[in-house]
């Protein structure tokens, strides 16, 4: 608008003042792309950041109550922990001469240095979007990889370590596989396509929380011998479909955001694209674990149904604009098949993951980033493996070599009376609903 | 636009060179009215998806605890079949050639055929906004409608036949009407007045409760003999109130979205207005519940304070636009003493409306409907009453119809030692707090 | 639009027909600065409406059982009270002839009369944004301050006079030292710097909350004698983190919302940095505590982290803008600090503050105020003392005034019987959680 009203305060200049001198340019310079660039990271961004609440709600949902102080207590200290790391070194650390050379140079920079870049002044602010949205909104999704170790590893695993766990993956880790693809490193510059994160989030997040499982070791009494496995009920699904709605509405946000921009028509009617998209996937996911559950259990698994949901969202978050709505409810809905297929095999794997993290986050990761090609020529099925391999190959055994680590250094693990007392009890020092029952299971 | 683009061209040719050639049209259209309207569209369509976690908690609270996990899984499922349902079949069916003629062609044709039309590309977008935020907007409406039904039916009625009215409900009725009035239909050249859906998705929504709860009866135990009725209190207050608050949140998106566009002045100080006539109807209608239930029953009643809320915000719904913020307090407040009168009254009348949604939703939508005239001089009684009959009929008779086809082909009711175990038992299969109590009252 | 027409019409007239007058200047207004800004209340306005969801649960999670469903219907009440008076009285008191004198006239004239200007229709909407937007965004800040009250007198003290308070607290008391600084009185022409509301806002609920605790006394069997303390733990931890998150996003709002401008680079810029700011003040909070809680009691407590997590977003309320990254750390680190330090003074004290209120909202709001001048050279801290204590001296006496009016005249105090049953039982009439455990502890 300030274009046409420049042009038509020239014409009316030289229509009206034959006389008037050309003055100097001072024609504004049009700020609305800049501002809707801003509000689309800030919007984004609270919702991602919300997810938070939606992890802690889920996980506190999903496990005993002897343990859902503890989860309460790790989510908000895992969203705390990463918004100090990403500050002092993973944003750097991602964003800045990213290739795998850089990053060592740059990890060792900062880590004697601490040499975080401030975040310009307003009146100093330039580009296409203010750098503090940006850096808000890179945060919350570094935060929310966070979140998806947390489930996983519940009910035995200790406090300390976990935090420490988390100071590694927010600080370095993320950063790092991170910089390869969003950071324009070799990954991106291969070709490589992750729209908001299947893998640079989910999958990272996955191969972490599995690599921990593996050291922490399962539940006691959790699997027993002939191959018996001991069901460990949530204590409220209540809870736990919260935390499934508040995750399902930060999504809008996730994929929605990643568009990165919303100043034109095109960029805004790509954002509307992603959230029609994000949201048919995820339904898709639900209807087709209640299909299939009650299929196969003749009953309908209400956390089958939520984490249905969450299969679907992350499979579409690798690319959630260039597909159909049909092909959106269809790879929601293979990550639903991969839901109800893979959290039965991990338990006969005797892999004690709590809350399905792994199914949901990994495999539906690696499905949804694997699938990019189908309807984005841009990709390829030979680059999209590179990349999965290339990320959880780092973030897999990076991860056991910390969990080996802490687990040597610290301990992992609560004592037999400790987990069977609950952590609540031990780590916390406060029950999660000291009035309820025993607080014992 | 274009046209002043063009004459501004036009002009500049004449003004400023003139022996320039006329090159080809390239002046870009101002994107910023698109823009805002999707913000508006999407930021109004989150909110009001966050209501379908509103409504779970909401009932979740008011149920007893064994029917909690029953009543989360339904809202996830229905919110998952309003999302692919108005895909199938909804959207076209509520907005392309719509009269009832058209509605049958219709929807025989997409029974057939699915024939739904693919959102456009971003890139082929035009219009006011983007195609996909319309759909995204629209079809949380739907859902909405559908969260409706689910409380009042709780704790007796089965799984199945639910989900199936759910299918009917947001793939046929719900568009169906809707096509009457905002797909500029029939009622809408009549000119009926409906800003945001009290009778198109309220009172729908509690028509369809109406006709189920007839259909299934009342909760075993909760109407004596000698007209004693038997209190069943909800499991969790604070859950209740969580989701009370949440959906007052979503109304914010759902009464602000129903102006339809930001990009103006006008638009912009219209969605805000709408804002606090929203706020000030809820506000009232607590405060007239709080005061009422004092007066007659000497206590406080807190879930008599969250359905006047809700009544609150249902009868501004029709008209949040015009109202002073004193008519938006009448209304609200009239809508808050509509819920003391009419939840005691459907006890009298043997309806078991579980969480109150019938005075809230249904009774609260007539009101609100039929006030619109008062504030609004476009619009008549006489029209108003006609809407609210029309869609009251179709509603109400085609969900009994409905309803009573579930009931001889699948069964509606779950069998007494079911219901009296609680329905997480027998059709979920896992409790919602396995910990605490016994799970049965 | 139409002016574009008319200047172009007039334009071709000139180009066309040299004879024309000059018409009189009529250039188009840019709508998008007006569209902006009222987005910006309308988003913050929602975000920090939600905010009372996160004080009902909060408080709901930190109280014991018997008492949850008495929190939740408070925060409802007041939340509604507050949208009723501040359009009755408040927004009129704090935006208008803003000086003692002007306050006390304008009180005695509106107490009279409620002549409440009525909100502009929106086409006669004009200044920089929608005068309903900022009705909406102000009136969700004054709803704020009541909520601060409500957690600190829980347990002990009856409805209605907690009504009456919030009657007095939202539509004479805050308004008027609000005037003070946000409707240009004489703090602000002092010099007086607060930003959002660390002393506006977080110390007047915290001056409110302080009276109220010292009148209505501690809970029975709180203060043992030798200074013994008895914990009561609250009921649900899960629902205290939940609300806890909720503030923390609502907070966004509160804080980028008050920037009040979002139209310009610059704004949309300070915005962002503001988010940046406010996330890493909590972030630091929580860690502080965190870390402080493990080493002085060998445990991590979860609701210092929760409170650490407050205080750090109340520290930095004052003035998010201006800090560095590294300052806002700091300033919300020593926030927690403030927690760990003022909770157990407090009990000390034996001043029963039920959720912490008073360390997060009063003690950092003080903070938070008194170390602007560090980052923002246009504040002096002299100034701000004079403002904390002008603004504390008038909240807390006449806050101390009303309560003890209440206390003579209605009584304040549940009876011991009533308060040993639970306020549930005898003020609401309805059990919280009539399923689990007692309901008393």
């Amino acid at each position: 608008m300030s274009a046409i009203s420049a042009r038509l305060d020239a014409l009316e200049a030289s229509a009206t003042d034959t006389d008037s001198e050309p003055g100097p340019s001072d024609a504004p310079t049009d700020p609305n792309p800049f501002v809707f660039n801003t509000l689309l990271f800030l919007m984004g961004g609270f919702l991602v950041m919300f997810m938070a609440a939606g992890f802690a709600m889920l996980e506190a949902g999903l496990v005993r109550s002897k343990n859902a102080a503890m989860q309460c207590l790790k989510n908000i200290a895992l969203y705390s922990i990463a918004g100090i790391m990403f500050w002092l070194l993973g944003y750097n650390l991602m964003y800045e001469n990213v290739n795998v050379a850089d990053n060592i140079a740059q990890l060792s920079g900062y880590l004697g240095t601490f040499s975080m870049k401030e975040i310009p002044a307003p009146s100093a602010d330039s580009g296409d979007y203010a750098a503090a949205s940006d850096w808000f909104f890179q945060m919350v999704f570094c935060a929310t990889t966070a979140s998806i170790v947390s489930g996983t590893v519940a009910e035995r695993m200790r406090l300390w370590p976990f935090l420490i766990f988390v100071v590694f993956l927010t600080g370095i880790l993320y950063p790092i596989t991170g910089s390869w693809e969003w950071g324009a490193g070799w990954l991106d510059q291969m070709g490589f396509s992750d729209f908001a994160g299947s893998t640079l989030v989910h999958s990272v997040g996955g191969w972490a929380a599995l690599a921990g499982a593996i050291v922490v070791g399962a539940r006691a009494g959790k699997f027993g011998s002939n191959g018996v496995i001991h069901p460990m009920p949530g204590s409220s699904i209540p809870l736990a479909t919260l935390g499934t709605f508040i995750l399902w509405l930060g999504w809008f946000g996730f994929n929605g955001g990643s568009q990165l921009a919303l100043g034109t028509i095109e960029d805004a009617s790509a954002v509307a694209k992603i959230f029609v998209n994000t949201n048919t996937a995820a339904a898709s996911g639900v209807v087709v674990c209640i299909i299939l559950t009650q299929l196969l259990y003749r009953k309908v698994d209400v956390t089958m149904a939520l984490n249905g949901a969450l299969a679907g969202l992350v499979s579409i978050t690798a690319e959630p604009l260039t597909p159909t709505m049909a092909q959106a409810a269809m790879i929601g809905g293979i990550g639903g098949v991969l839901v109800v297929v893979f959290v039965p095999l991990l338990d006969k794997l005797r892999i004690d993951d709590v809350v399905g993290a792994i199914p949901v986050h990994l495999v539906a990761g690696i499905w949804g980033t694997m699938i990019v090609p189908l309807t984005n020529t841009d990709a390829s099925y030979y680059v999209q493996f590179v990349g999965v391999a290339a990320i959880g190959g780092l973030a897999f055994f990076s991860s056991l070599v910390v969990w080996l680590i802490l687990a040597g250094v610290t301990g992992l693990r609560a004592t037999p009376e400790e987990e069977a007392a609950g952590l609540d009890q031990s780590e916390v020092g406060v029950l999660a609903y000291p009035e309820f029952g025993t607080g014992r299971m």
